[in-house]
Parts: C-alpha cells; structure tokens; sequence
C-alpha cells in the first residue's frame, strides 16, 4: 500500500441551479488515473435545483418540511428528528439543512445521489478524459458517538463496500469482519481538507486501492434493509 | 486548506506482549512536527497483553467472553451481541476479536485506549523528538449503515471532537452543525491505507488542521452519555 494524498478542490463559485459541477471541478482539478472526487452534498443539491422556500420566521416551517421528506420518523427530542429518508438514510432532519444555504431557502438531498454521482463522473470523463470514481459526501450523526462525520449518501465507479470474505489475515486467519465501506471512510477522510466553514465543497482523493475502482451504489451496497436492522 | 497525506506504516514484526510500540515505530516512520499516528487496537491489545485463551472448540466460550466484557448487551441475533462495554463503546462482540490473534487467543479492548494512546505518545515524543498526536482505532459497524469503518476509540494530543459552534458559513449564517468528529474521519482516513488483510498497524496522518493538535480524549468527547442517548 502506498501513499495516499487528500487535496482540496477550493475557490468554487457560489453554485446556483442548472450550474455544471463537473466542469467546475475539471477546471479547477487536474485530475489522474485512480483519483476519487468527493462533492459534498450541499452543492450537488444546489446544482440541481434541490432548494425550496421556507418561512425563516416560522419555526414549524422547518420541521414540516422535515416530515414530508421522511417515511418514518424514528425518535424526536427537542428540534431533533431522527427519520428514515426515501432513499432509506436514517439522520438528522431528513437531510434537509440551512447551513450554507441563502436564508429563506433549504437543500434537500438529491432525489437519486448515485445518480448524481454518475452524472458528475460522466461529465468529469467527458471534459479530462479521466474516469474517476465519485462520491457524494453529507454530515451525518450517529447513534451512540458525539460528533458528525462525512459519509457517502452516492456514489459512482468506486465501490461503497468492499468484501473481504475468504481473505485470511497476516496469521493465515479468515477475517471476522468482511465488509468495509470504503465509500464511508473516503467520504470523512475528504472532509478533512474541506471543512464546513470554508468554501471548499470537493477533494481529490489519490491513490487508493484499484481494486476499489469499480461500479457501486451506495443504495445497493450500504443502505441497511429494515428486516436486516436491529435498531429501527 | 493544504493537502493531507496518509502514510503507511508496514514491515511491523508480529507484536507480543510487552513489545514497545512507540519505538517500533519510530524506528519506521520519521515523524514531522504536526503529525497524527493512527494505530490499530489489535497491536496495542498485544502490546499490553490484553490477549486471553478461548477453547476454539467450544462456541459459548466466545460469547462468554464478550458477556463478561460488556456492561449492558443491547441486542442479539445469532451469533452476534451487541453490547456497551465498560469503556461506553456500543459495538459487535464487545470489541473481544480474534482474527490477526493466534488460534486459541482472543484479544480484548485496551484497559483505557485514552492512556495508551498517550503512552505512545510520551514514547515517540521520547525517541523522536515530534509531539505527535496518536490515535488509537478499531473497526466498528453501523446502526443503519452495512459495512464498517474504523474509529477512534482512544486519543492522545489530537482533539476528538473539533466545536465549530459560532462559526459561520461561506454565506454569514451560523453554522447548524457544529461538533465534528475530526478523530473518527482521521482513523477512517488512516484505515484506507492500512487494509485488513495485510500487516500494516499503523499510519501516519500528515496535515492536519494544527488547531486540532490539541489535549483530546474519546471517552470525554466522543463517547455519548446513556443520558442523551435516544436509542439504548
């Protein structure tokens, strides 16, 4: 294993409907064989027109918008909504968030964010030549730890899981735990050069594993069926 | 933001207890100032002996373990136990593994990561001459995520959770989400080029934000109290 390098994509225009993220990225990052780009979601969600009005002075507003984007609301305390999206994310809020956003307007999640993912690698291939794999980050809570990180709610030509079943560790071994959700761990190890108060929305992940270089979906692959969930 | 580099740290003998890992380390990796060193459980667990005999043959001498290691179990199903350990991790088997362990052995947690990973520390401060943070990781899975990732489960000179509350966003309104968890998505970050099926431990983190660089501590920070837990 070798060497792997995070680099910011910064000095991205305020992005507004319609705006073309690929090429905004292609310009900005020269980009190689085997690179990952991260976008956050909150651009990807600009991009595509996923803003809607809310009355800022009305503090129902908010959290009605918070229910229609859910199908089930799982806990509530407080302003916190813990519910399970349409695409089957259990978070915060539905993913609905004011941050970054022009006041009066919130960005929802992207209807389809593997889709989304595959729109920004198409337009990266066609503008540098390059395929590379893309993930589409958002800021995520957890059950039982303090603290957000960055996971990946899309992806697109980087696998979200990779199966180590029947590989044996360094002792000869078969390996208890197979399944490692490498789209996760790209998505938190990009936002560590992105930040949420800056304006950089993208990174360049280089040099990961080829192996991991190959079609994946983060609802196929990393979305927890309700009957596989012990805590729903 | 710059860019950040995560480094593997491989070529590590098999560890045993009483093994100086600081200095098997050092002796690996030239360290720089502002530097992160992210080491997995499993070597720490060997360095200090936290290794204990099952009887391979018997099935309940595993689940034994995990119950004597766990305060509270949350669920079961199957074989596997969820459970909170005495350190208030909530994880699969209460972190008792046996994979990378000689047969016959289980390795347990570290008796508090917090403190090895200050051991550490104090040892590479020692030898090289770097005050480095350290990061202590394991592999842990997700409540409505398939896959896992690794996380902080001890840290020592690097913060675990980085308040960004009072900050604002690229647009001038204050930030909603505002405790991220920097040590996760470092052992995340690190995990990428360390790999389970192959012998490297550890990783160096090189560019972190130096704000970060800070006492930090997972129990204090991370670890969420039962109190504000809305799903135990």
């Amino acid at each position: 294993m070798s060497t792997i390098q995070l680099i910011p994509i910064g000095d991205l225009p305020e992005i507004a409907p319609g705006d073309n993220l690929a090429e905004l990225i292609a310009e900005r990052a020269p980009l190689m064989e085997g690179d990952v780009v991260v976008v956050t979601q909150k651009v990807v969600s600009k991009a595509e027109g996923r803003l809607v009005a809310i009355d800022a002075t009305d503090p129902l507003s908010h959290k009605r918008l918070v229910e229609q984007e859910s199908v089930r609301v799982l806990r509530r305390r407080g302003d916190l909504i813990v519910s399970e999206t349409r695409h089957g994310f259990v978070c915060a809020n539905a993913g609905v968030d004011l941050s970054n956003v022009e006041a009066g307007l919130a960005a929802l999640l992207p209807v389809d964010p593997d889709r989304s993912a595959r729109w920004i690698r198409d337009g990266l291939l066609a503008r540098t030549g390059v395929a590379a794999g893309v993930i589409v980050s958002d800021t995520f809570g957890r059950t039982w730890r303090r603290g957000v990180v960055d996971v990946a709610i899309g992806c697109a030509g980087v696998a979200a899981i990779v199966d180590l079943r029947g590989t044996v560790d360094a002792l000869g071994r078969e390996l208890q735990v197979t399944e490692v959700c490498v789209a996760d761990q790209i998505a938190s190890a990009a936002e560590l050069v992105m930040g949420k108060a800056r304006r950089v929305p993208a990174a360049v992940v280089r040099g990961v594993d080829p192996s991991w270089l190959r079609d994946g979906s983060v609802r196929d692959e990393i979305v927890r069926h309700p009957s596989e969930d012990l805590f729903r």
